[in-house]
């Protein structure tokens, strides 16, 4: 759908002039230069003539059968060429002007005149406040500043809210000699924004990988949803992680801050990688362009061994286990050289060996054992000293990764120079560190690892899910807006393990009480903190004793509104405190948290956020990523706590969360995962 | 001390043969590039000339006043050359040849007779297993490979454990036209270690900044004392942090793990800079180039609004802050530019204003700015465009950081050719990513911090902590291990606030308990988890019940050791329960610990670590540095803890530590802290 954005077949370009410092100008000279294969049409105030085209002065004067407009003009004259592209039967355009929503109210009016116009005319619109797009196949490039043609043809591809960012990427693409599919500068988003993008990219074959530069993400769930639907590895790039970082966003391109931590759980969650830096970002792109990984089992092969010690340690960091050199490979070590030093160990450091064929061979046979997954070879070399020999390792990688289907990483570490000019030789990927060899080599391993979280089952919603929906939907229809007794039914509904617990209004109603001891709580938006308001008495051995709790209770915190008064619930058994929440991001929709409880927990923000629904391996997961997690598995002699309870409990509220669209929010605090079990001992229910 | 081996008048290379292949041959190539300003000798089997120098056949054909010899001979040969250099009064040698400890037990044999050689001559010894050093301004330089002379003149020294990691830091020092001092590839580390090479290059006034590769620390507190003492900042990447990296570095150098975590404290505690990896490294380098920071104000300018976002998320990272645009900095704006889009905020857009001219004044403006303490500057240009004007940034920004003395920071984003280019003509850094450029102004902000750090007063040892000292020594001279109740007894003499006991060891002792509730726990070398054990009871209400808890837990865990019986304590006052406790580093010594106590946080390892001794803002930046910091200031309404109170007991046991080296271990679990004062519940004490 977005094609006509890619590949044009007639392009107009608008607010066009002759004279020296107009910006069209260097779009029509970046075209030549590109040899783009479309047909180009200029439109301006005044006529003349640009690198050989003539500049229309009318739309009455263009034929029919444009299908990408690309506009540099004032802010305040975008409307109106919108409304006679659209007469024009445009259907596509780039506004490159700046001037909108980054400028505050006054902006803000012209970017909604605008956007009305072009849904009038059915104008699909990127912009405005971009560079537009550069495609390597089409030799399209509207980038309003001269632009060399400095990429090499590739499979990946950018998407970028700030243009100048998108660039720098470029620069470190064509210096790294990364091959380039298609360029995106995506701007203030006023239409189409960066899941459409996504979603373009996923179903174009001339991309193979996705990187992104975000401040802001428009439409979180349907950008979630992209991007977990798309096959590709997917890199983002989002900043705006501080206070100062997300004020200077917002001052940029009005981008609203999202809860970073949100998103991250997101492009994570979506099989996504998120990436810090450029620089971690070129080291993963490279990673991607060789054969993609299938396990975690790396041979690490060094001439230095401080560089093995180096890789060993960034090699855990990504994932990577350095299984002991197995018994073939070694086989052919011992063999090759049977009176060498080297001791085989992997790491495997290369010491004595100063022999170039012997290392093409140990290369092989690393990479052709079928129990290790990703090879990676360091090499050292200065200046003259065996350059031609180092310089063939490069292309010896390329075959073995070809032959035996799994990446074969080289890092050379040499002078400045000579990287430079190997990186323009040769397209297979080489490395000039440790560090962003293992980036790349640990992008393909993230990848294998998304594929297979994506495929996990998330099970379905079912009737209990479905009557708890009902009873709190019935709830706000009655005008209620926070669930507190009530909410125990209704998890009880959704099939949740509540205490059992009896709402007391007046005396009469304790005799429902029969299992000693039990607690007594308030229950009353008086008392929102209840145990901080001493609205929470536990241990009460027996009904007199019950009988003057309440009586206090009451006293003190009632009369009680409706669903209000003294919960009395049994003493909860021994076991692990969780809290386990549900809540409505306005971005990214309902999503599930869990944390362990208790004041030190929460001071230390140690939980696990997904959005919801998910399955019952994503929640073990949850529940592993915890810094706590060993509490649940029983300390100082405690007995393991019932972990596949606590699973059941958030696998079913995540449903409910989905299923619910009146659920704000939804705290299950605590819960308490016993040996065999677990009981929700209290919930707050907030609707929307 | 050192000078000759970086600075010798007369040196000798001992294993040259005229014959293709041989090493030492590119040494003497090495030294000619280099130009090298001494008097060269050469030593081998038989005669021959290299590049102009007669090989010698005999120590006896040498003249007198050799200061330095360099050895590239087969390791089981090594200790005769030490021998005949000892005797023609050599005082330094580098050993270069591999073939010791890191090959195991014969290899260890070799060295240990070498080093006993050496030391009865008197000889300091740097490697083997090395490179030895290159010095730019003495042209020395014994790499044993074809090195050209890449580097220009500079302050960075560079120490290195591994030759290998050592070049590659060169070459990226090269390549981004970092000058050189001194380049120390030490190798196994038989005699001379890192702490030798720190002190060498705290004196050298032609080294500004060190730089160092370290795969293990030989004498830890020797070598936190040289940082602590060294006046320039110290750059450590140290490998092997992982159980797979420390496993390869043992095999690599046979370099002993040390605590990975007891290590970092020691850096940061001595003001240097734990980096993590090569880019950060050079990074750090270019930032300390610049003049030094005085604060953490900080100024960014952007061309592009991207990289403003981007910066401002790095600066925070990085520790500084982003101050609204000061009054006469703004004014100048303002002024330059009045009908600007160009909004007021810092990081400061330049939007559309395109002109280099306002570009140097708005960037004078910032580093005039009393209320700036240093400037970030980036730019982005493609290929010609603007290629002369943008080129002109990085001398400006020289000229502004000189006449104002803080660091001016330029980003330039263009293509790899441009800045490669840039980088040979300017020795004035300049930076080529967003995150390089807040990684080089964050190492100056450290290095201020650092010596900030290293001024903080440490208190001395006084009366009681001799006093309690000598109780230990009593107790270790009397055969015992382990302290327990007379642990109080101790901490009590060295000033502590312990909670008030009794050690009952029959029922008649129990008389002296006289305030009830109170606690009473088992001592006892077979209840060490005494809790577990059910060793302890709590809330006793009298005398009667006390006497029936003693004899029933006298009858389970007695008889009684010396020191061992049941100790009887008030119940104590809520608090935040610590642990603060004492331990004594194989190489770095004594230690002090504190966390939170508790079960969850003993899971969490929310630990802060120092070498002992400290002073009291050392120990408030152990208890801020605590993820559960917030704790003690009171949450969910409880009142702040007494953190003075815990102060004073962490800097008195951290002096204690340092004064009693019979001390191996003390455990204060916990330390409870009131809202006045603190009380120390429990201790353990293992003496060694």
């Amino acid at each position: 759908m977005l094609e006509p954005l890619f590949h044009p077949k007639r392009l107009l370009l608008v607010g066009l002039s002759d004279k020296p410092g107009n910006l069209g100008r260097n779009i029509v000279a970046n075209l030549a230069d590109f040899r783009f294969d479309g047909e180009l049409f200029l439109l301006g105030r005044e006529p003349g003539v640009v690198l050989g085209h003539r500049i229309a002065t009318s739309y009455d004067e263009l034929p029919d059968g444009i299908d990408l407009a690309v506009m540099l003009v004032p802010a305040r004259t975008v409307t109106s060429h919108l409304d006679a592209c659209g007469r024009k039967g445009i259907g596509h355009v780039i506004i490159e002007s700046g001037g909108f929503q980054e400028l505050g109210d006054e902006g803000l009016v012209l970017a909604r005149e605008a956007l009305d116009t072009a849904r009038r005319h059915g104008i699909r619109v990127q912009g405005p406040n971009c560079l537009g797009n550069t495609v390597t196949r089409s030799g399209l490039c509207t980038t309003f500043v001269p632009c060399p043609p400095l990429w090499r043809q590739g499979g990946v591809a950018i998407v970028t809210q700030s243009g100048g960012v998108g660039l720098s990427f470029l620069f470190d693409m064509a210096s790294e000699n990364i091959g380039l599919a298609q360029f995106a500068s995506i701007g203030n988003k006023l239409d189409l924004d960066e899941t459409d993008y996504v979603q373009a990219m996923a179903s174009d074959d001339q991309v193979n990988t996705i990187a992104m530069y975000l401040e802001a993400v428009e439409r979180g769930r349907a950008f979630y949803d992209a991007v977990r639907a798309c096959d590709k590895p997917v890199l983002v790039i989002k900043s705006g992680r501080t206070e100062a970082g997300s004020q200077a966003a917002f001052s940029h391109t009005a981008a609203v801050a999202a809860d970073d931590s949100v998103l991250s759980a997101a492009i994570d969650q979506a099989g996504a990688i998120r990436v810090e830096d450029a620089a971690e970002l070129i080291a993963r792109m490279k990673g991607l362009q060789m054969p993609r990984i299938r396990g975690n089992r790396l041979a690490v092969i060094s001439r230095t061994g401080g560089h093995a010690v180096i890789a060993a340690d960034a090699a855990i960091g990504q994932g990577f286990v350095l299984p002991p050199i197995p018994p073939t490979f070694l086989q052919k070590v011992q063999s090759l050289h049977a009176s060498s030093l080297i001791k085989p160990r992997n790491p495997l450091d290369l010491g004595d060996l100063f022999n170039f064929d012997l290392y093409a061979e140990i290369m092989e046979a690393a990479a052709a054992d079928p129990e290790i997954d990703a090879v990676l070879f360091m090499h050292e070399y200065l200046a003259d000293a065996r350059r031609h020999e180092s310089r063939q390792l490069i292309p010896r990688a390329e075959q073995l990764a070809k032959r035996y289907g799994k990446p074969v990483a080289v890092v050379l570490f040499t002078d400045g120079q000579e990287s430079a000019y190997l990186k323009k030789k040769h397209d297979y990927p080489f490395f000039t560190s440790v560090e962003s060899a293992l980036l790349g080599l640990g992008a393909s391993l993230r990848v294998v690892q998304g594929h297979a979280r994506r495929a996990l089952a998330i099970p379905d919603g079912d009737d209990g899910i479905r009557d708890a929906a009902a009873m709190i939907r019935a709830h706000k229809q009655a005008g209620r807006t926070t669930l507190l007794a009530e909410g125990f039914d209704v998890l009880a509904a959704a099939g949740l393990p509540v205490a059992s617990s009896v709402l007391a209004r007046d005396a009469a109603d304790l005799a429902a009480a029969s299992t000693f001891p039990v607690a007594a709580k308030v229950i009353s938006t008086r008392a929102v903190h209840k145990s901080d308001a001493g609205g929470v008495v536990l241990g009460i051995e027996d009904a007199v004793r019950l009988a003057a709790t309440f009586e206090d209770l009451a006293r003190r915190f009632g009369p009680f509104a409706d669903g209000e008064g003294i919960l009395v619930q049994p003493m909860a058994a021994q076991g692990v405190e969780m809290l386990v929440g549900g809540l409505r991001d306005p971005s990214f929709g309902p999503m599930v948290v869990v944390g362990l409880g208790g004041v030190l927990v929460e001071v230390m923000r140690d939980t696990a956020l997904r959005l919801a629904p998910i399955g019952p391996d994503e929640a073990r997961a949850m529940l592993a990523g915890l810094r706590g997690a060993p509490v649940l598995k029983g300390v100082r002699g405690r007995p393991p706590a019932d972990i596949e309870a606590l699973v059941h409990v958030i696998v079913r509220l995540s449903r409910l969360m989905a299923e619910c669209p009146e659920i704000a929010e939804l705290d299950m605090n605590p819960v308490m995962v016993h040996a065999q079990g677990a009981s929700v001992i209290d919930v707050r229910i907030a609707l929307q």
